[in-house]
């Protein structure tokens, strides 16, 4: 009988997991709204309910769980922006009481680059980023062939360094972090603001807030939509110009984009190469590559997640 | 006979050297002005007449050069912001036709971080980073216990990040890079905004900017000048917002800073600290030291560059 890692991605809106076996090979996938605002033990019984059919009669070695803002030291959620489960909360050890399987967990975007790392489009790089666009923005980064967990093992946060100290408020108390400005929930407010700044009539005039989505804004600037276009210019030259900056800390050869707001294509990443050129420190001129990641379709960080399972478990 | 290694660490404005052996004892200091702005050919012959008497009737086993913006991969200076010997200056083949001995070169800041973790207060971590403060603004990372050159081999240029994209004019050609504003060169900047801004008296009024330096900063501030505090104030606010920045990158233990301005103790220090915590993303509030280089007297970049050297050259 095959073996497989349970691979979990927590996000701030749904939770994807699929059966991984050690090839990378991803079966039985599915997903759940996350209810990040709500308690964690909804999220676990959800988990439960979505996970028991796929695992009944199935070899299990262990499950590998990738979620923001994850210490990845001691298997706790660390006061994360979109998930309000509580500043510090132990999920390694639910899960683990959950299943009675082994567990490891790590950074969403760590896990996505992970992912990239052993079965996408960074194989073979060493100094590499990854940027997961959903509702919030996260990075994993990797320097020197290795994932960077940093001193405090929560390295990577890069949706909130500060694009305006007096900008938009953002869910981790400060204001004007790029994740506010740069992920799904970040082009919708920017929506709301070109429709306040210009006079165009748009598609997008007729949703309300909470039932925006970003593949609603996508649709909208592929219908050629001014107010779509405009806040894909504006989210990709706030990105462009953060990029340029972080560059210049570990140099990447390559940044690989993830998430839903990358099938918006060109329209993000053309302003977002325009802009992170043209700020770019001289010398890092045209050094990197900023590109979708190729795993777009298969979720990387179930992936990467089911791989750092497969590092972890495979003691065979 | 003792062996030794020249190091030597080429700055903006001046040029250090010392002989060290194995055990990163310094002997026979010195030092020249770097004349960054004339042609190399001036730079080498004065490198050629101050290290002469002191390398004759040694055993020498090789040269260590740090050096602003070196590529670590292929040996050059590349388009320096305060160094103007060329857009791409074969460095380490200079020195060595000028010496016939073998070279190894790097960036300042890297040479900086390498002695620190050899010798200094870094000895023992895994993640850090070194700012050398001087005429312009290098930094140097470890991450994982190894220096980051990344896949340019040019990372760690956190001079030029961006403060305020329609800021002061940089010698890189842009506007608003963080060196424009925390460096010996950007305090004295701030002086004179500071002259312009306030009308308090001040012993900076007397003094023309070219004749003006960070050492004549600090002591003005150390006798309570009002111009000198305020300008070490706006100096440390930037330098602890950009700081809260990089940390989200790769999550450092501690953040040396070298250099003549940090001389200036608790003017720069305070305000850098109160900056960094306030606008630090939550998780990682007082998750980082801010410290002086524990080299400070020795000069930790000349004693880098030579342990580098030391690794390189000690094939017996």
């Amino acid at each position: 009988m095959a073996d497989f890692v349970l691979g979990i991605d927590i996000g701030g809106t749904n939770t994807k997991f699929g059966l991984v076996d050690k090839k990378g090979k991803v079966s039985e996938e599915g997903s759940f709204p996350t209810h990040a605002k709500e308690k964690i033990e909804i999220f676990l019984a959800e988990l439960k309910k979505a996970t028991l059919p796929i695992l009944e009669n199935k070899s299990i070695v262990g499950v590998g769980v990738g979620a923001p803002n994850v210490n990845h030291f001691d298997g706790t959620i660390q006061q994360a922006a979109n998930i309000t489960w509580g500043d510090n909360v132990p999920l390694k050890k639910l899960i683990h009481d959950l299943f009675d399987l082994p567990v490891v967990l790590t950074n969403d975007a760590n896990a996505a680059a992970l992912g990239e790392m052993k079965y996408g489009g960074a194989q073979g790089m060493k100094d590499f980023v990854v940027f997961t666009l959903g509702t919030g923005l996260g990075s994993g980064f990797v320097v020197n062939g290795e994932i960077v967990h940093g001193h405090s093992g929560l390295a990577g946060e890069i949706g909130h360094v500060s694009v305006n100290p007096d900008g938009r408020y953002c869910g981790c108390g400060r204001r004007g972090c790029l994740e506010t400005y740069v992920s799904a929930t970040g082009i919708k407010k920017t929506v709301f603001k070109m429709m306040a700044d210009y006079t165009r009539p748009s598609v997008l005039r007729d949703v309300s807030y909470n039932d925006m989505t970003a593949e609603m804004i996508t649709k909208a600037a592929r219908d050629h939509d001014y107010i779509a276009i405009k806040a894909f210019e504006y989210t990709g030259q706030i990105f462009g110009q953060k990029l340029a900056d972080t560059v210049v800390h570990t140099s990447p050869e390559a940044i690989f984009l993830f998430g839903g707001l990358v099938n918006a294509g060109d329209y993000l990443l053309d302003p977002a190469n325009y802009y992170m050129e043209k700020f770019m420190f001289k010398p890092f001129k045209k050094s990197v590559k900023l590109i979708p990641s190729s795993l777009m379709e298969k979720n990387a960080a179930v992936l990467g997640a089911a791989a750092l399972g497969w590092e972890e478990f495979d003691i065979k």
